[in-house]
């Protein structure tokens, strides 16, 4: 039984929740950090939603997310710019240091376009993110969404991105890895490992692998619930030096329709249990 | 508009047909081959479905499928071994020159136990596949069924399995390279011509990969049918050298439920436009 003195949650974990209610109840069950969601950012206008984090004193993990490069077309890649940037504003703003990439896949792109496309977007947004003080963490996903939502799917080529991208000596542009999308990956203990060593392990989320899952995107696991060896993930990012906040970020429609409260205990307990 | 010289086609794509069928049809169809799954041989025992197929003219490319190998105890880890044994008997008997293996993976077990069974368990019954004159194919799937059906998940990972595995300068156990499985993978180029380098590159299977799949195994569209560049793969396996049979297996409910005859012109059509 673990403190939780590095527990973030993010927003989307309790998506009936808005962001004060998130803030406040999070705050109360002894949760020190939190990281939010774009969407939990919107109905409250990003200055409001500055004032609601900054006011309930928890510390901010990271701003979720950016990313989704590529486009079929120009305008769309434009638009893609513009968003990112926009994203990273909102990290400075509510005091995030860094922005998750889901960096994108688009069907009718072949892989090879979609990761010129991100490669060159991220490469594009990067001063900015410099300037403002945020760094972008790219998170691979489950090979599962390679075709519509990342053609990031490895730590590894994650890691080559991030060699390609940072300035010599810098982890401006690091790795967000989460259990979900890595725990299959034969290379992910070497992978881990080496994201350490090159100082880019940005990030560290949890949930689990349920067997059977009813829904591609919004069926996924409390920790425990699947058959993640978490802890034995815990112990590689601990080896790799990772003091960073450790993020309970699960999309579940069964669990959102529970009562968000007994929800937040169980996320603790479940947190306490098998990370 | 290439010709038909290549094309196999697994009985389980036309799965309401028993071999009977399927020998009949898709030898009136112009293929010249099949790959035949050990449910396709049940109804009929062995040395009769040995005599259908061979009554049929048919080239015979592969017996689908052992592995199965981790399990949660001894007696499970036996029982898998005497299968594939089973399993390259079989293929022996009807001329089939290599088993597919689908790993494994027990949900309980981790990925490195599994790995460990399947290791153990490959080179357990290689000597019986050497004395037989069969060799065994990994197949690598995709990493959504890491969980309960392979947690062998790369091309990668195969490969540095197969060898581990073969003694020097043999190819007795190779790669089964299914595009369902592997376009994702960034380094599926490199892979496949590696593969090609060692000569282990046993197997090319083709179908497509849909967007939204309303089945998680039995939901696979019909070349032309998703988003997977099969052209690009195949220039990759023709650089790599590989001239053998190209297989086309679909697990579709959607197409099973067609008429099947109807159902051979498209995947002949299907196999002349986008492979």
């Amino acid at each position: 039984m673990h403190d939780l003195s590095r527990l973030s949650v993010h927003t989307m974990t309790t998506k009936p929740w808005g962001l004060e209610d998130a803030c406040r109840h999070f705050a109360e069950a002894g949760i020190p950090a939190i990281t939010v969601w774009r969407q939990a950012i919107a109905p409250l206008g990003v200055k409001r939603a500055a004032e609601v984090v900054k006011a309930s004193g928890l510390r901010v993990t990271a701003l979720c997310r950016g990313g989704f490069f590529p486009a079929l077309d120009g305008a769309g890649r434009q638009k893609a710019l513009d968003d990112n940037r926009q994203a990273i504003d909102e990290a400075a703003a509510i005091g995030a240091p860094s922005v998750v990439l889901v960096c994108g896949a688009v069907p009718g792109l072949s892989q090879a376009e979609c990761r010129k496309h991100i490669a060159d977007g991220i490469a594009a947004v990067l001063p900015h993110a410099r300037a403002c003080g945020v760094r972008l963490s790219i998170e691979p996903l489950h090979p599962q969404y390679a075709a519509d939502r990342s053609a990031v799917t490895t730590m590894a080529q994650a890691r080559r991105l991030c060699q390609q991208l940072n300035a010599a000596g810098r982890a401006d542009v690091g790795i967000a890895a989460d259990v979900y999308h890595i725990w299959w990956d034969d290379q992910v203990e070497a992978e881990i490992a080496e994201a350490g060593r090159l100082g880019i392990l940005h990030a560290f989320h949890v949930c689990d692998w349920k067997v059977q899952q009813s829904d591609v995107l919004n069926d996924r696991g409390l920790m425990g619930e699947g058959v993640i060896d978490i802890k034995h993930l815990r112990a590689c990012v601990d080896a790799a030096g990772f003091t960073g906040d450790i993020e309970v970020e699960v999309f579940s429609n069964t669990h959102w329709a529970t009562d968000q409260h007994q929800y937040l205990q169980k996320i603790i307990a479940a947190y306490r249990a098998h990370v």
